[in-house]
């Protein structure tokens, strides 16, 4: 039987582990000890789409895992990355470990903590997480896989990935190439959450009108083409139409993750969504004069947030009462 | 004697009366009820950089003004002149009328209401307003007055107005041309307006700042850079480097009059700072991606006030306590 860890259980993460633990050794490795006790004293449930529930182990530290695992999945924030696998990352010096993060750039932090196999995920698979033992499945799209090809990651290992994916009854593709699927949702990502970030508006039909020249529609629209543009100097061919899942998108009205970032003054995955564009167009030499300044207005937001905290009113105490 | 109305009593508006009102017989036209009653009942009262107090007329209605004035200051926001020279626009035929917004528009707007001559107005002068009746004069920069050259103001009719304002012991330059004037404080107001009212920050030193890629100072830079483009496009040479204005605003920490709008969820004026800018650019046949994304995230960001209200959750009423 193989060892998979699975890296953070928000509802990616807990989707994973669950179905994993039915054809595999799972352990759980998350932050919170009451979410560790609670994975290892009750079953993990899913409702939804599918509907089972599973015994599995979990810890908030590395040094509790076992040696060896022939399989991580990093499903963390891109921001939590670095933290989560700085210390775990030997334990996939013999097997492999999945990104499974929106944007660019979780790769690289994952490469620099093993000497394992990386592998490029992709997910639109979405899921509510009720609690620390209860996701319902939602979205049951594939996760498509695919080299990470700095580190030259041999096809039969992204297959075997992909097949015990599968096996534990959730969609995977392994794909030759996964970086066409990676900046399609990059581009559709990083595009609409800063778009939402700074307006404050989720998902809604004003991100598809394009009728009045103040229309967010026709700023949509440029921040695809500009995302496009970036991906072609990194010669990189689109698997899908970020502005065909804009559209779809449009219809929904969900808030985006990086509103909920905003709304909560949580650190966002800006540098990896707009900002990793904007980096990258720097390193091409191509301009990407949009996604810069969106890049840039996120970052200042997040300043503005401790700003205010330095600068509040000084408030003196009264004595009134004691 | 000659008979002035000032439009909009606000911290300028409230300036501009109580100072015309020791040469002139000023009338005020507000629009709340208490505020008309308060001038007509107190004296208005000026404290420090000058002292004094005075007396005036005011009222809400134009119908109750004098039938003929020499000349009108409109100090209300840029998004209220339409309301505010409607009705009293007639009242300037054979006079002249003084724009103090910011930004570019309200001139057309005035002309569409009176057949009087028009008068560019620009003015970096400020106040902190204590209360209807009691202004407090800070910054006493000069107002710089110029022809509205659609209607060809001839400089004798700006020269007299600004003997007027100067007799009143406010500072005025009368210019050939106020266009440098007004597009050199336009693209400083766009600018750093958009960018705090987006990011949340104030007039902080994150506005200069150019060390780091993320920097806010480059996106400032650019913006600036972008709004010169326009103006030499549209034959404009700036009277001041906007650059050097807000390396200067930088170091005040005061919050954007656009920031205090977006907090308290009040039109903004982008429709006459960045949208001004964006729609000259398309009528121009420049380009100017920065103003138009800033424009269309502010419009987004007014949109999202009315779209959270609209899709609020319907409260179900419980019946306890009957």
């Amino acid at each position: 039987m193989k060892r998979v860890c699975i890296i953070g259980c928000g509802a990616i993460g807990s989707l994973y582990a669950a179905h994993l633990a039915r054809v595999a050794e799972v352990w759980a490795l998350v932050r919170r000890e009451d979410h560790a006790r609670a994975l290892n004293q009750e079953e993990l449930r899913v409702s939804g789409k599918h509907s089972f529930s599973v015994s599995l182990k979990a810890t908030t530290t590395a040094k509790e895992l076992p040696r060896d695992f022939d399989l991580g999945i990093v499903a963390t924030k891109a921001t939590q990355v670095e933290e989560a696998i700085a210390d775990a990352g030997g334990h996939f010096n013999n097997g492999a470990v999945i990104s499974a993060q929106n944007g660019l750039g979780s790769e690289e932090i994952i490469a620099a903590h093993t000497g394992g196999q990386v592998i490029r995920g992709t997910t639109f698979m979405s899921g509510t997480r009720h609690s620390d033992t209860h996701v319902q499945y939602e979205l049951d799209t594939a996760t498509w896989l695919g080299p990470f090809e700095p580190r030259e990651t041999p096809m039969s290992v992204v297959q075997e990935a992909a097949n015990l994916i599968i096996a534990g009854d959730l969609k995977a593709e392994a794909l030759a190439d996964a970086r066409p699927a990676q900046w399609s949702k990059l581009i559709f990502n990083a595009s609409v959450n800063g778009v939402s970030a700074l307006t404050g508006l989720p998902h809604s039909p004003h991100f598809a009108a394009e009728k009045q020249f103040d229309d967010l529609g026709h700023l949509l629209h440029e921040l695809i083409a500009e995302g496009k543009q970036v991906a072609a100097a990194a010669g990189v061919k689109l698997h899908e139409d970020p502005w065909a899942m804009n559209k779809i998108g449009a219809m929904t009205n969900h808030p985006t993750s990086m509103l909920y970032d905003v709304r909560h003054q949580l650190p966002t995955e800006v540098d990896f969504l707009s900002g990793a564009i904007a980096r990258e167009a720097e390193r091409l030499g191509v301009s990407a004069p949009l996604h810069t300044t969106v890049y840039r207005l996120i970052r200042g937001k997040e300043a503005a947030w401790k700003f205010q905290e330095e600068n509040r009113p000084v408030v003196v105490q009264g004595r009134a009462g004691g």
